[in-house]
């Protein structure tokens, strides 16, 4: 079976710098895997990409030594045995915040005994090679998402559940919880605690914490402990340098609108 | 009809900025579309678009001011019928290097008497207006490409052409037929003179001149006197910034392939 | 943010006329943003519409000034963010039976403190507005259907869940849990006073109440005070016009064959 | 092979009614192949239709008795041959204005030793029948459309290139080339005249001839002699019922923006 | 109501065979629809097919006389009822593994008073006939999978729910639980006592027992007393006879790349 | 820029056999493409292929080292430099007649000064590598198809145009206008003659001869000098083998319709 170079990278305590795809398409999914990132995150939930044509950017990823990452849209294990069976070397599941949940979320994530999902990597076999269910359960990662104050506190037990990888820190909805604005960052000590405390408590349990950030913030997550960081969207990047090259011409009004100068 | 507040800016002499899009995804338009471009244009030549994610990028295009343009395949009437029935308001036509050829051009985009366009504006009407077709042959710009060494030597013949709105430089094709190799710009004198040419003679018939550029370019051209410029694009912007991203945190190889840090 | 227009005509006790969409296609679905309904629902639960379709047509109806809404195909959180996060401004949520499942929908529909919707406005930023966060909770509609003898008997405690908008009748499955076969009305007595009493009752608590239906029989619901009523749809429309058309001319005998006249 | 019913009618002198498909949908399709029609066309020249959802068109039309019929984008070899291959039965062929662009309309459409249309009827062979190579020169339709001045000048000259089943008139595009605006009927003699004209001579060449049109004009062209007459479309009667319904409970202001009554 | 084909030959102890499809296209799934299966089934669970490739699957499968049966990802009646509207005439559900997933199983696919299925068939009924809302209770067939270990302790039980037609026995699956790799047949004791106990005991129940299988495999199968018989798939039929195509003109090394002999 | 491996072994007189794609699937490629086929050919003529799922199925064979063809609709510029653009390393242009229209095929194919491509090779850089402007020219395979009597008498004049890589001969069209019925092969000596004298033709002029054909012919061909034949098919492998797997259980009427055994 194909190695998934990010869980050998994370065994290393290496980081690896990820990139975020929200526009449902595989050409966009191609230059973005031609970059060099580690690993290419396909988001299921708040990108704007279903089953079909994820599948198409599971595809084409595989055309590089970048590691293909699905976030599926909820903790349910009809969509997670579908892009695992798709090729996905690892699925970070949104809102996971008791020992419950986690354990549903490795159940769906591994083969019996270890778990409870159902055999068929129709296409992954071919990505992965034919030898896929003998490795699978030890390949791909399972790596739920810690976004919420109830999860912060259920952290340890969370951590217990057998057969998580990582865990992913959501910022924005983490911020929510916490009763502030969404987003990638904050100031604000209980947040930067938490932050903090989730990459700590991580490493202790031999688990590797990941973090949704930018590459501004990359190097403070990385002295605090994340191996696993987002640094970069396929959005994120098109908006910001085309609105640069427009700035950089001319004014632009606040709305945003074409001034046709 | 919606007037076509690009021809009006032309009329006035007014630079306006484009932006590329060689994407599928109607997501990725509406990204594009919300930085405040003047135009965007769908490249179905040398982008990865084909008509029926074409139709949605114009849709997509239509809830903002920016004004939807279409580089398409070829100069072929089927096509740009089809493309300005879909409510394309700008018709960007390849490798038209003599007058015959500006003919065929100009008939593809104009209902009779004036062309030979088949009437159905089945969704431009809708984007447009009801009144569409008393007023399409004056509103729809029709934008013939010069980017070969034929194409400038014929350069007064094709502008004397009615109904030319503008044309626009492929300095790729260009370079290549000049012998250079494709790039967007060359310190070549053969083709620096074409460049400026082009802009001078355009001017001089009321065809505005425009260029396939980049933000940074842009300056010296419209100091040329062009008026219709690219200044970035959907994958170059992603590419570029994205990209710049990873460089920002770490040494990529020169093969850009992950170097799992 | 984008206002809310239905939830404002709302607050002012004015009927909504809303459009019903089946057909998976933003061509038709601009067709129908462009007859001047008050809303239009893309239905994703009996239409023949999922996500990616889904959304370009949330697009292209954002071109007017028609609110989009979406019945999702069933109550989970994982589709009803997506929609969400996809720019609908309602979400209709099939069988809301009981207290306990209307919470469940309130909370995916609703950022924290008030819910558990999961931070990620990809697309409905673009089509609302940068300052979505601050504004979603109140401006996006929550609309439970109520469309079982179960849920009639439990709509005070349904209508007590706080974030509830307006409720949505559904005619045929209320029928079929009535014991009669699933039509958009009936005389029979039962049928008559549950949909009058769920229009009381949702009045009486300052719920909207809303109903499927059709020209027909819309003004009999506004009598009896619903204020968000469904009179048309792209099937019902297309396919009732267009047998007439051929009905003008022939008969047709009644399997609908073509009688090559 | 599948019998192409609509020739045998045609032979027969008997009316044909069709209808017409602009909605890119197999799913708007079945619904429009439920009605009754003849034939119905995929309009893939003004219609928001490209290839690949033809097919699915052309697929789920099969499901029916009625006969699938196509209108290419442009009287070019290379679709005509791909729609037949998918399994249109007729072709509808723009703006075929002489006798040279007729005959390439016939070799389009014919094999060998009747035209040169390549061999591969991929997906037709399913739908009429393996033994579609010696019986499709005879069952396909070929049909032109003449729609322009010139083409009703020279309409003897094309009526006798071998192979043309039918003519389809193009009211609106012959407007035009009359000095008309472009709609299905005019009061003008010249129009008129024309209408009648093509008719007869169809006839007695032993021409089918065809009309774009509605179920009000149907009458007075039966009467003139055609025999393959449009009375309805996907879009026409969905916006035409649509706007109806609206239009029954509330007055809608003339922009067809919604009133929020 | 369109018969059930399947369902009459269950009754009369035939035996049906079907085909398994697992690519994503209308077109190979018309190609397999003319193969004689008697039933065809549209893998949505390790299949690489979402909903709506499903849909335009089961409208071309419509074109013959093989029964369209569709595996869903999950027991979730949100896409269950989805597949039931766009027209399956039976429903294999996956991991079916007591009493109350069986309940939950046969509520989806059954309206009231049976069960709790949501009212729609809106595209089901141009496939099965108008009449659809009397007779789908009767008619659709409700397929749990047996495939775990526990779910075959549990099998009396689960039998005993009303209104499940069939079960469908999951090799793969089957084995992982019993410890044994993942494979359609296997020597070993408890599986073969498994898979020979299903077929009795369901026998015994009136219920149909079927099994993923192959051409090989399927006459052991009928004697135990299976009817319902996978025979082919999609991918395995082109897959198979593609490389040994190859095969049969040279040598391919162990990797299954090419030799460019 | 990523060799063409298919080149390399043409010019050391080696055989290459190809599978043929007519399923419009991104998986169903993927699966051909771990075959072990030397190329495989897209069929954009008489397959059910449009160039937007043509682009998935090309990245897909990316990720294998099976080199990626394209036959296109036509004869035309602006589809062979899509194609090209979309990475295809090799073009099979249908009815090439005679030497005009040999050079306008390879005009499309190559950049100036040897043709006149546009250039933009938007995703086909991602696959060959940056460097692709420098050598495309020589590595991609310009292919005219010889397919009608007329073109195997124009045979020699056709091979004299410069930037000829390879012929491919289409049995079925050279049938048809041999008088022939439209088969891959006929005892009949004018077909035998004609096959044979392209093969030696060719080899005298150094331009590879190649075939449609099948693993059952190939032998003849690669005697007769063959060295680009296509052995196999996406449909027919899957089409024979799942008709295969249903005969070896019963007897199927002939009409292919269930047998309900």
């Amino acid at each position: 079976m194909r190695e998934n170079k990010i869980k050998s990278a994370w065994r290393d305590d290496k980081v690896t710098y990820g990139g975020w795809l929200s526009i449902p398409s595989a050409f966009s999914a191609e230059v973005m895997a031609h970059q060099g990132f580690d690993w290419l995150c396909i988001d299921m939930q708040h990108g704007v990409i279903d089953y079909q044509v994820a599948v198409t950017m599971l595809q084409v990823i595989g055309t590089t030594d970048t590691m293909p990452f699905v976030r599926v849209p909820w903790n349910e294990p009809g969509i997670i045995g579908k892009m695992l069976d798709a090729g996905a070397y690892g699925v970070i599941i949104p809102l996971v915040n008791d020992r419950e949940q986690a354990e549903a979320a490795v159940r769906a994530c591994r083969y019996a005994p270890e778990g409870a999902r159902s055999y068929g990597p129709t296409r992954a076999a071919y990505y992965a090679g034919s030898d896929y269910a003998s490795h699978a359960n030890r390949e791909i990662a399972c790596i739920p998402m810690i976004e919420t104050k109830t999860a912060v506190e259920n952290l340890e037990d969370i951590l217990s559940v057998p057969g998580i990888d990582a865990v992913y820190v959501g910022p924005a909805d983490l911020s929510l919880t916490l009763g502030l604005p969404p987003r990638m960052d904050h100031d604000d000590e209980t947040f930067q605690s938490a932050r903090i405390k989730i990459a700590s408590t991580c490493r202790e349990r031999g688990v590797t914490p990941g973090i949704h950030a930018s590459a501004t913030l990359a190097p403070k997550h990385v002295e605090a402990g994340y191996r696993m960081i987002t640094i970069s969207s396929d959005v994120g990047a098109m908006a910001g340098a085309a609105s640069e090259h427009l700035r950089s011409l001319r004014d632009v009004d606040a709305s945003g609108r074409p001034a046709y100068s």
